[in-house]
């Protein structure tokens, strides 16, 4: 695992790197929001980015980053969500093998999205050392790769792409993205400082996993939380790498209740007409409770990805009425 | 109200009306869509159209045809659904009134929309007679032109400028798109014949509404059914105009189940991450039902809106597993 803080010379790399395989994604805007939040909103749409989520930029540096050698041994990680699919996806559009570490009791319909983009799925108990422990086994067995979901730092630069297109098309004067594990939010921050210094980024946080605001207000790591929050997505622990650098570029985190979320999401859907997953609704759930904040500023917001467990639906929108 | 038959010169000439006001939508595509249904499918994507669906296109030039002497006087017409909606944002373009007659117990958040663009709502009992009879009051009081949903010339010709973009861009074997009153039908059938005379124009039409699969049948129009079917923006009666032009251009009606219908819309949300509504998916689901009709083929498929009421979907979602 590449483990060195990467720098806007590794995002630019990742840039060119995953050029071949990841869209460009739009940049969308809406009238109707603009008013109701009261500044001019982009939205970077990562909900069309290939596999449904920005983590495909992420992996696909990560995958296409490794020598002809090490390749030819493949990958694992153990995510059960949007970054289990996206590396299984990279995997495959470099021809290599993928191994996903999957906790008993995950979402059936998300381990047959990992599974038909090629990968092979390991069944472990539903706890971080029998994860671990399985991650370790199949690097054991096959020489495989671990590419975590947040920490590793080619994956970190990989989701930096995202402000960097966002960024090139548009003059902000604040960019807001959604943190859990903090890899994208990490990269937006590197990507930031270096081509746009005056755009300030925010971190939506829900305030049910709301450990990056409590680690960047104690300015130590907090590691001790039980999430709760409808943002699947967002559950992960701060990384270590990921804390750091959002400490250096001075990242700001903004606290959003999940029924904020699930009425931005239900805003976003019927405005836009845009599937976005709660995760990704955080991000301007955050901007018009800050209403304040962001007045008559131009404010970037990540959507960060698309991938709504459907059949859940009738119990997120009992939230947003909680 | 405009009573000749549209031909294609006054889909040309809507198209050229309606430019400075109306999006030229993307058209999309999908792999896994296209591996699901064994053809190669390219989805016009009017959920993204200004008011969230086609029908903005038959409005607008409907209003942009007026002369500025009758335009001073308004339109008005009977619709709470999106119709309505894209009838009050058009005469908003011209600066013009609009009334919309709406029935008692219409869904509340649908007049909201209409309201919002600035039109005047009238109220009445929920019959036709009390319908025509508020609109013939309303026009009788202010002047204003009616501009019916779907069997006003101008709008089936502006309707018919859907087929336009997606034609010029796209050859296609096959054309399909929902079937209610027959403007997008109509207007469909005159383009294509005009400039792809070889593509097959096929209308999706919901089992609980097929009375056009029916007046087709029997070469006579049927005009006597109740629907029943979740598709809302095709329960209207096929219109006298609209009959005569599908019959003319030979269009091919393929009826399909509610439940074929929803799921064909979660597959539609789940892959391209568009929020699309009932009376869009059900074009899909026709290709899907009749899989060896479309075998191979480039199929055109007009996503005709994505005004999703999102209250309703948990017992949108339950009619799939019926």
């Amino acid at each position: 695992m590449a483990s060195v803080l990467p720098d806007f010379d590794a995002v630019l790399a990742a840039a060119a790197r995953i050029a071949p395989h990841a869209h460009v994604t739009p940049v969308l805007r809406s009238h109707t929001l603009d008013a109701l939040a009261g500044c001019e909103l982009h939205f970077k749409a990562e909900q069309l980015q290939r596999a449904g989520a920005f983590k495909f930029r992420g992996a696909c540096n990560a995958v296409w980053s490794l020598s002809d050698e090490d390749a030819a041994r493949g990958v694992v990680t153990h995510s059960s969500g949007n970054h289990g699919a996206a590396l299984a996806l990279a995997a495959r559009t470099r021809g290599i093998a993928c191994h996903v570490v999957v906790p008993e009791g995950a979402v059936a319909a998300k381990l047959a999205a990992i599974q038909a983009y090629g990968a092979t799925l390991h069944h472990c108990a539903p706890t971080i050392a029998a994860r671990e422990a399985a991650c370790a086994q199949v690097q054991r067995d096959t020489g495989a790769e671990l590419v975590h979901p947040y920490t590793d730092a080619r994956v970190i630069a990989g989701q930096g792409t995202a402000a960097l297109e966002l960024l090139s098309i548009a003059t902000l004067d604040a960019l807001v993205v959604p943190v859990g594990g903090g890899g994208l939010a990490s990269g937006t921050a590197i990507t930031t400082s270096a081509i746009s210094p005056s755009t300030r980024v925010f971190l939506a946080e829900p305030a049910g996993a709301a450990e990056t605001a409590a680690s960047l207000e104690r300015g130590e790591r907090v590691t001790e939380f039980v999430p709760d929050t409808i943002c699947d997505g967002l559950r992960g622990t701060l990384g270590a790498p990921n804390f750091t650098l959002l400490r250096q570029h001075r990242a700001e985190a903004l606290v959003v209740d999940d029924s904020a979320t699930v009425a931005a999401m239900r805003l976003i859907w019927q405005r836009t007409k845009q599937l976005v997953e709660p995760s990704s609704a955080v991000a301007l759930a955050a901007v018009l409770a800050h209403r304040e904040r962001f007045a008559g500023l131009r404010v970037g917001v990540v959507l960060s990805g698309g991938n709504v467990d459907l059949d859940a639906l009738p119990d997120l929108f009992a939230r947003s009425h909680a």
